[in-house]
């Protein structure tokens, strides 16, 4: 069979537990959703522990799995991801920092963490920053993200991520000096004192600034930094697999995933990452990638934040839009692609948190051992033909299903 | 969702095959287990390899793999845990064996591998050479177990635990001078051998013995040794899983194995480890346990005797008294609680061994995904949600489910 495509659909903390206020049934169970059953009758379905059994996975570490990368071997924290969702073009060894557009009084006193949560301005105050050249022949790479966030690379020989935060994480108190916290951190604590003055310098007059005071606004005049990362050596995901993949996703974190594992990332008009989130669009976008990329990968958020927000009902209907958009999908899917459906995690509605219990996975498409499962929920998928696999088989399954798989052995 | 507790009851050896004089249906298939019955109906269910699917565990490997421990990375072997059993407080390190009171005569010829099975007195034989320091400061511990059995602990420093043992293994024979197997274990069998002339030192004339010689007993002035193994290095499980954890067990090695991994062992009367054992008591200590403490395991070694000994029917009356015990946990276990019922390997009946089968698991307590299996036994397992899992993977899933979990990733 030729070579097919793959269309992995990742429904963000989709997972959840019996909830009684759905009669001790899962959204999952309660939703009316046809179209998503349709595709788990006629495809082969399991369920999924994203890194392992009985490990709660971040939205990180499971979309690394799922993308095919072992998290546990390869994880280096959140910060680079960020960065690469705000747009910063991460490179291997790269030292990434999450940051806050802060206000500070000439003896860098931190009077608002939030600089008055900045909304406009950002990205010019952001472009005065990006680029600087440091001591040391250190690169500062800056962009701003939504309202006073912003991420800050660090490009260099010789840094590690090994130094402590400038934030000093509560109001009144003065900007912190960095300071290593293993051996080798010297010459990034050295670079981001060094930052912090350039901060400073350039912004407390930066015509954004002089607006804001104008206008009675605290002034965005420095940037405080935590969460120090490395930016992990992830083989570019198009070498690692011989495929060309696009990512499609409304959240920053995730669409730094993608960036970060070297996918193209698509933008759709409407796709949010909140409740409000167009996934027809989004279903529209996928089918128009598939025409040219061989792997793409969808995240809807929507779920998740349900979770997190303890909706039960709002999660059942998140389920329900869902399943208008595998409606699209069923509609306008060719013999030529094979997709998955599944979550990168649980976010059960009564925890309002991530959760270890596996997900649902199905899988549909020419060639699939189709089983007798006829409901995409976490207590039917559990007799499906899959079984219980983990995150990081399934991209290495959907390789073989689309004939892209390389045997091992003659 | 608040942090909860888990109660986890291992039933030793209680899988079976099918046994023609039953019909060809196991020992759970055949007993009449409501209670044991109702906790699978209203939980999620599985198979569970102890270790690894063909792999056939011992009873010491399996539990550490169901306390959380990687069995194929710490385990030394069986003398440690045999010495914890008697109640020597094993640290990281030290060399443990396994001893016999024996009888031997004024060459060093073993007489009486046993002692003539002595019963009285053993503890007041130990408690001569317990605390003895040797040459090279080495530290003597030393425990009488049940009638002859003994274990014995070297502490001090450049121990190994590669030598042989002193005993011959058969009677006739002179004690065996211990030598190094590995070239670091000249110290411990410098050790060894000065032990065994103490022992005989001490022994000959002590009062226990001076007693049995006007009885016509033999006199157990010799302890032989057997199967050094050094302690491993186990962090407690305490802090590894920041929990207060208790075991209840009426076997020696199952108590050490509780010691060894820094359980609470909490003595219950009438448990004895044996067909009598009283588990309506265990059931109730461990209601009683589950007050104070986060993690309660509870082991029932009958249902194993009666598989090493090859008795169907006996093992089918000791389920239906474990369904006594499942009862007693049913009207006193609150929401608070997360139980898993299972066993730590099969012992079937027509093997009088253990076997490598996997054990039904059952998993019950508020947010569980209940699955449509109805009884507990070794086939309707195989359908529940649980799918397939490793002994590894239980005390994860029930860390998360009773709230217990660190997220990976963010």
């Amino acid at each position: 069979m030729d070579r097919r495509k793959i269309l992995l659909l990742i429904f963000d903390g989709l997972g959840d537990r019996p909830i009684p206020e759905l009669a001790r049934q899962t959204p999952l169970q309660t939703a009316r959703k046809e179209h998503l059953d349709w595709f788990a009758a006629n495809g082969v379905n399991g369920l999924m522990d994203p890194i392992a059994p009985g490990v709660k996975p971040g939205s990180d570490t499971s979309h690394l799995a799922l993308f095919g990368y072992d998290s546990r071997a390869v994880y280096t924290g959140r910060g680079p991801f960020e960065a690469a969702g705000v747009g910063i073009p991460v490179r291997r060894g790269d030292i990434a920092f999450r940051g806050n557009l802060a206000t500070v009084d000439s003896k860098m006193r931190v009077t608002d963490r939030r600089a008055g949560r900045i909304k406009d301005g950002t990205h010019d105050l952001a472009a005065a920053l990006d680029g600087l050249q440091l001591d040391g022949g250190v690169r500062v790479l800056f962009r701003a993200g939504t309202e006073h966030r912003a991420a800050l690379v660090l490009r260099g020989a010789g840094l590690s991520p090994h130094v402590t935060d400038s934030d000093p994480h509560e109001e009144g108190a003065v900007v912190a000096s960095v300071a290593a916290t293993e051996s080798n951190g010297g010459a990034t604590a050295h670079a981001v004192n060094a930052f912090t003055r350039e901060c400073f310098r350039i912004l407390k007059d930066h015509p954004v600034n002089m607006e804001r005071a104008k206008a009675g606004l605290p002034p965005a005049n420095m940037v405080l930094l935590r969460g120090a990362g490395i930016v992990p050596d992830l083989e570019p995901i198009g070498e690692r697999f011989h495929l060309k993949a696009a990512g499609i996703a409304g959240v920053g974190l995730i669409k730094g995933m993608c960036r970060a594992v070297g996918m193209d990332v698509l933008e759709v008009a409407g796709a949010t990452g909140g409740l409000d989130t167009d996934m027809v669009a989004k279903a529209n976008a996928a089918l128009e990638a598939l025409k040219t990329y061989d792997l793409v990968a969808v995240n809807v958020k929507a779920p998740d934040v349900c979770g997190h927000d303890g909706l039960a009902n709002e999660k059942v209907r998140t389920i329900e839009r869902i399943d208008a958009m595998m409606a699209t999908l069923k509609i306008g899917l060719g013999p030529e692609v094979v997709l998955a459906a599944t979550a990168d995690h649980s976010t059960p509605v009564m925890l309002k948190d991530h959760s270890a219990d596996p997900v649902p996975v199905l899988i549909f498409g020419e060639g699939v051992r189709v089983d007798d499962v006829q409901k995409f929920d976490e207590i039917s998928a559990a007799k499906g033909g899959l079984g219980r696999i983990r995150g990081l088989d399934l991209l290495p399954i959907l390789l073989d299903l689309s004939g892209r798989s390389e045997k091992f052995g003659a």
